[in-house]
């Protein structure tokens, strides 16, 4: 991803292993800070993916696929550092398919097959975007919410890279971008990575992206995803299923863009995907600063399962498929 | 209303006419601080409404009421206060309204009309909780978004007084109170009230009220109303469409609760009912901190209007009426 340097463009991956040491870039700092946190144990990686330095499902496989190459040249028991790493957030899938794969190695080199498990990871969001470039025409309005971006998936992103293909393609887009309470993932991170790429956008409030649908102001709504059942329910940031009945009321084509590793065909529908319930505070106070009256509780369902009959398409770096084609993915997982 | 102060519950209303002064609960303020903004004359009251010292659509109102008597003791031309107290904010009705009744007055005590005004604004929203009540059963658990509560309608609440009855009457209670970016009137304002009056909540992102609502953990949807047109159709602070569909889409009853000064049957429809863009910053800070990445603008629409196809039922002080029996209403204005 391009980003913006003391004026200067520079390339970054999400997160990448050097030396030995895992390195994220910090996404509780930006937009303000563009930080980088180094991980040089199991340990600061799950601390990394637990405090959301890193978050967004297939950045999250990445880092625990990196992990475990960094246990592997600490010679570090692999079974137990993969306990640890399962232990940090529940809803993710590519976690726990990351960990499976780096745990099934047959050959020497872990490092070497971490590498390109990310490689594969970037080049198919790239796919991703070829295949989800189709369904953004020249002048499209997409909304899209919280971030599936570069940040969430090492590179490209998987909402976000049908996007940045578009406008390669030289498509005129707008996009409406949800701030995405209560960590505005939106607001701080899709919106830092739309403006490092120069591609026109409007922030708005949660509350506002029915209002902009109702207006006819929404072409279509592409999301990304945590986890996708056998029967298509999925996974996603929480208010994804609000934005999902939004657009079937209001007749605008509800994408969501994921990777093969986000698919979990070992359940049946979304009823089985366990949603993580995050610290009361985030919706308590904002930046650390408290909003609510002394003495009031919030509840912080982080995720939500949105039914398959409100997806429109599922688009993978394997084509476009409509949620009852999914088990035709099935073989190439 | 309760307000705890010092450890002493004391009784306030949201906007009240002392010594020919405009005094207003500072809703800037809450929960962080209980100040009293004072209006010394119509100019004060005006930067007041556009500055949200008070809001919410019959509070507003009110304001402008005691703003009219105001200026009729200070010999101001009563014709050009009003025309400056309709410029301040466009969408709520209970402004027009109020304004024209004081302009209609034919009698010499402006400021006794005044007081009556207000009175009997209180009555219905007591008549309103009382009405209101019968929907709520023991053990009800209900979503409600904003404030509607005595801040916004300077006692009792609309949306809020249904609850306050339900709870004198001895029901358990639990309230969803969705936050309500972007100015947080739910955080800040609704949870202040339920906490000073001792009922049960949990503050939600405006995000997770579908994932509430798709678990069977919410019974029932109250919310309030800024102008509701001739055929049902209402505004209401941005989200509320958001809330609506979702309430229908999972078979929860959803009912506005209104006093007739928001009816404005002058109007056939929503699409007349003009929507105020409020400053793009209200998006882009929280609480004066800038959130989102230099250079990002946002789009901040404060009101969408939800048709009344959503509405299970109107809440009024003159009984309980589905959407097209609105005309029955009509010569009780």
């Amino acid at each position: 991803m391009r980003v913006k340097l003391d004026g200067k463009i520079k390339e970054f991956r999400a997160v990448w292993f050097e030396n030995g040491r895992v390195k994220i870039i910090d996404q509780r700092a930006l937009p303000e800070r563009f930080e980088i946190y180094t991980a040089e144990n199991c340990e600061e990686v799950c601390r990394a993916i637990k405090d959301m330095v890193v978050r967004g499902a297939p950045a999250i496989g990445a880092t625990a696929v990196y992990a475990m190459a960094q246990a592997w040249i600490q010679r570090r028991d692999l079974k137990e550092t993969a306990e640890l790493l399962r232990k940090t957030r529940p809803t993710a899938f590519d976690l726990f398919h990351g960990i499976e794969i780096m745990l099934s190695l047959k050959e020497k080199d872990v490092v070497e097959a971490g590498e390109r498990y990310v490689d594969s990871l970037v080049e198919n969001c790239r796919k991703i975007g070829i295949e989800g470039s189709r369904v953004i025409k020249h002048k499209c309005r997409i909304l899209t919410h919280c971030n599936a971006g570069a940040l969430a998936t090492v590179d490209y992103g998987t909402a976000l890279a049908p996007i940045r293909i578009a406008k390669e393609q030289g498509k005129e887009l707008f996009v409406f971008v949800d701030e995405t309470r209560p960590r505005l993932q939106g607001a701080k991170l899709t919106s830092w990575e739309l403006t490092n790429e120069g591609i026109r956008h409007a922030i708005i409030a949660d509350n506002a992206s029915g209002y902009f649908m109702q207006r006819n102001e929404v072409d279509i709504v592409i999301v990304g995803a945590d986890r996708v059942a056998s029967n298509g329910d999925f996974a996603n940031k929480i208010g994804t299923y609000e934005k999902a009945v939004l657009a079937k009321e209001n007749g605008i084509p509800f994408y969501v863009a994921v990777p093969s590793s986000t698919f979990d065909f070992s359940i049946e529908s979304g009823k089985e995907i366990p949603i993580e319930e995050r610290d009361e505070n985030e919706v308590l106070s904002i930046d650390g600063k408290r909003v609510a009256p002394e003495g009031a509780s919030a509840r912080n369902p982080a995720f939500d399962i949105t039914p398959a009959r409100y997806v429109t398409a599922f688009i993978t770096e394997n084509g476009i498929f409509k949620p009852h084609k999914l088990d035709r993915l099935h073989g190439n997982q």
